[in-house]
């Protein structure tokens, strides 16, 4: 069965998966780099620069399974873009340039209408102003039997999680502290009956939690 | 120099660190109960109760480590027992019995006068109204060299974090979800910028984080 799914979303010992004042220079907010210092330093990640060398341990592992087995992607207006409210125009196609990494349809939740934007690559963005759960049944539809992932953010997450939704939850603990942001558990109360640890392994740099949905 | 250091304060994956509705019969509140299982798991918690077997591995490690060195303790009122307000009697005398696992002066913060209690085994509960400085003070005073430890719970924990008191902040991410309860981290922005991790590593069941003040 195909499955909903969270990879490698990266949280703080604070709880914040994002700092504070998104904006267009500052796109996980201020004072966040830290939180994803461990991706970066992959080879995987690398690699999609252009960039030789980087990790090639456990976060390497990590960060190239992110991609395998996915068919399409969800993700929050905010994860999409800085902007706010309704589409000023079509400029604005995603921080990723003209050849996003995801090779894949993208179904990104707003409240504004927009038409679909084609790119390079497999990647289309799509706007969905349903709900999640429309945007779920188009993701899946739109994987053709592979996994649906959720890219973020955090909101976008949790939404997915209250709901009942998420089949894979896969967090990434970096030891430091934010000391403000967005937190990923702020309200969840009930989903902690759904979820089991099925694995917890350390870098150098982080520990990876994998949760699944608590069997029956 | 003698130190003011955390060791082993568990967190759940939400950011918990204890459940809600503390009581006599819920001690660390309804729930919570998973986020300590990897210490009672462990040899030397078991010996405590005069109990064979036990992990022998990285918890157990840190459990017996988290007494070494310490000559005092600093806790707070809702750690020391589950009634609030002006003590009504002198019966309660803490959650550990006559003989408690401290063996040295624990200094208990608290706004209500009480005498000293003096119990089997060196451990002393002293009273102190006059705020957190004034306990560390006279904990450093009594631990005669030794270091100081903070017992918890999570908002004693924090005031002196907050207050740029603490020098060593062990903490156990137990790969659970409460959903709901006391959080370490809250309101405790400023914090962020003066400790560093100097230590990661998982055991089976749990990954301990060692963060230190960070070297200027």
């Amino acid at each position: 069965m195909p499955r909903l799914r969270v990879h490698g979303f990266s949280l703080s010992l604070d709880g914040y998966t994002a700092g504070p004042d998104q904006s267009l220079t500052d796109p996980i907010g201020v004072g966040a780099g830290p939180l994803h210092e461990w991706l970066r330093a992959t080879k995987t990640f690398r690699a999609r620069f252009g960039k030789d060398g980087g990790e090639q341990g456990t976060d390497d592992a990590i960060a190239a399974a992110s991609d395998a087995g996915v068919g399409a992607t969800i993700m929050g207006r905010n994860m999409f873009g800085p902007m706010r409210g309704p589409w000023a125009d079509d400029s604005w196609t995603g921080w990723w340039g003209g050849d996003p990494p995801f090779h894949h349809p993208v179904f990104v939740l707003t409240n504004h209408p927009r038409a679909p934007i084609a790119l390079r690559g497999g990647t289309t963005f799509h706007f969905v102003r349903d709900g999640i759960e429309s945007a779920l049944a188009q993701a899946f539809a739109a994987a053709d039997g592979l996994d649906v992932r959720i890219g973020g953010g955090a909101s976008t997450i949790r939404q997915y999680l209250t709901a009942g939704l998420v089949d894979e939850l896969h967090l990434v603990i970096a030891p430091v502290l934010l000391g403000s942001g967005e937190r990923l558990f702020a309200d969840t109360s009930g989903v902690q009956n759904g979820y089991e640890c099925v694995e917890l392994v350390t870098s150098r740099a982080v520990a990876h939690v994998q949760l699944a949905r608590r069997r029956e």
